[in-house]
């Protein structure tokens, strides 16, 4: 199969993905890159543009799975790194595996750990091999190879599984960024041939830092394999916004139209709308959950920080517009004193509300698309 | 009207209680002290013996009202002194009340906050005139006297408020037990007067310390006021578990009949199945949910703390017996890593199933009383 990379053609070496998961391209908006896909995995179906919440530790804080049906949500995010030190992958894989241990029978995608790691600064070492790195839980020594990092989703039997990367540390220099996204490229090869499992799917990583060109050499590198789908990463890591919108509308542009492309780790729900755009279809940020857990919650009128001494005596919900069960019962004041007073059930509420928000906000999208109108809805202020 | 007590004619100062609350026994155990009653408070109904979660700050902690409905929780506590401090009534009492500032539109009960003005020990100062307290959150000053506790329960608009009293200290001498306990009959005297709510029932407190004629007497003087029902406080306060008992067992023997016994912070399972026994019908305890936020967990086979490396892989639920939505979904491998994990998730599942199994508890002694087996059953392995 030959494929175009801004019109240079590129023999894939492959003529097929071969995990089981198939996407569909539903419509195309006619103004924006925005597509509106329909993406079947083992455990159901996912219809893009799609938000995933960040189950780190086999859990999305503070939410329950039915909690996370209820407002919508179709697939979430779990972490090998955490999980492989905690409880530890045969432990999942001898209770039959994530989906059974986290109560989730919806599809999950597991990251590779390569952000974590990359998070780990002095703890980790890269060689070619792998990731040397010290637990951050006991200070125990772990290798965490492509190989490995493959058997360990395997085990833990994602639906969608990724490739061992490296998350490029920003700023990094041109000449680190090149010997590291070819390394990247390297290990994702080595996960295609470690990867055995025919319900799962693989999706390649594209790394290149900052730099267009890299990007760009990565992707014709990458898009000749298998993949199931492409991520980008390697954004959202304190570069400016211009950048971030630039490279990964760029690198957008790269990627081949018939397979998922999901943008790692970003973002605000404005980034969201103009990833979509430019033609995302898969995103995960731990914004929304986290930013719950501190009091900032999103609205159609903005985000709004429930600790502030003017929601004291508010009886209207977060957003008027929302129907949450936070919304629908419960006060700004009764949700502003919970928080200060340290209850539980304020995370519980905000994470409900905030996802919700992101669940909506995607399901605007989808119809936004589906009407054609993509490039101007939804709108949000701010 | 004319009560006995211990056979000593007492004569009442009203022939009935005038609070709109009806309380009616529906069933007396033959063997026991045990009966199944039914409580129409302004919010619903409540079948006793029933168990109330403790919300203290407006929220059973890691409770949605859902979820207390769900596991067929009847009515909850919450507490004056912790609302009066936080948010303040007047935020509660200007947004509707406590029911809806809570989104619990079932019964409530609020508590004077004598426990928790004792429990501020060098921070506060009792007279004749009420408790004279600073307040734990930001040192300001405070007064809290009967009047005024019974004017901020009427604010917050719960089914059920309590007299001020002041809970003893144990051990504490038999003069200051006495001097406490006169006060704190003249302190519900000055409650009644102070009550006018019409759609709220008033429960007066027995207190007299460990000494078992200060309880009588406590008895003899609070009964013939016209309260809808009456407390047995100071209990379960670090006194021996015979002490407990034994007092428990005595002051229930001289209640009257025919209006609910509550009886305050108490306590383990077992101890309300000896209670229930003595015709207690109501009940409160931290314990459930403080224990569940610790990771130790009731079963029918007995508690266990989930944090033990034994149920590092055990896929068995918490108690087979139990269909909670914990117990439905989730294995003891799963919160075992929620727990370690520092997950919300685990305190939330945890608090639902040990709220449940007392639930469950308390609904086997209603079918036992009822089947006329309450001597008997339920049994618990503990």
């Amino acid at each position: 199969m030959i494929v175009l990379v801004f019109g240079i053609r590129v023999r894939t070496r492959a003529t097929s993905t071969s995990h089981g998961m198939d996407f569909t391209i539903i419509k195309k908006d006619s103004a924006t890159g925005a597509r509106l896909g329909r993406l079947v995995t083992a455990h159901g179906v996912v219809e893009t543009p799609a938000f995933m919440p960040v189950g780190t530790q086999g859990s999305v804080k503070a939410m329950s799975p039915r909690d996370l049906e209820e407002i919508g949500c179709q697939l979430v995010l779990a972490n090998t790194y955490h999980l492989y030190l905690r409880p530890g992958v045969e432990v999942i894989r001898d209770l039959g595996g994530l989906h059974r241990f986290m109560g989730w029978t919806r599809p999950i995608l597991t990251d590779s750990g390569g952000y974590q790691v990359f998070s780990l600064g002095a703890l980790r070492k890269i060689t070619e091999e792998g990731v040397h790195f010290q637990s951050h839980l006991d200070g125990s020594s772990h290798l965490l190879s492509p190989e490995k990092v493959a058997q360990i989703q395997e085990d833990l039997g994602s639906d969608i599984a990724m490739v061992l990367d490296e998350c490029i540390p920003h700023p990094a220099s041109r000449e680190y960024t090149r010997l590291s996204t070819e390394r990247t490229v390297r290990w994702a090869e080595r996960s295609l041939k470690a990867h055995t499992r025919s319900d799962q799917a693989l999706f390649g990583i594209i790394q290149g830092g900052m730099y267009q060109d890299l990007r760009f050499e990565c992707v014709r590198e990458m898009i000749p394999f298998p993949f199931d789908g492409f991520a980008v990463g390697g954004l959202g890591v304190g570069e400016e916004e211009e950048t971030l919108n630039a490279i990964g509308a760029f690198t957008a542009g790269l990627l081949p139209e018939e397979r998922p492309r999901y943008l790692m780790g970003v973002g605000r729900p404005e980034d969201l709308i103009l990833a979509v755009r430019r033609g995302y279809d898969l995103f995960d940020c731990v914004l929304p959950s986290r930013n719950a857990r501190r009091g900032t919650l999103f609205s159609s009128k903005g985000k709004i920080s429930i600790k502030r001494a003017e929601f004291s005596r508010d009886s209207r919900p977060i957003d008027e517009s929302c129907d949450c069960y936070c919304c629908r019962h419960f006060s700004r004041a009764y949700l502003r004193h919970l928080y200060l007073a340290g209850e539980i059930l304020a995370a519980q509420l905000h994470t409900l509300h905030n996802l919700c928000f992101y669940h909506q906000l995607m399901e605007k999208l989808r119809i936004a698309i589906r009407e054609d109108r993509a490039g101007v809805e939804p709108t949000i202020d701010f």
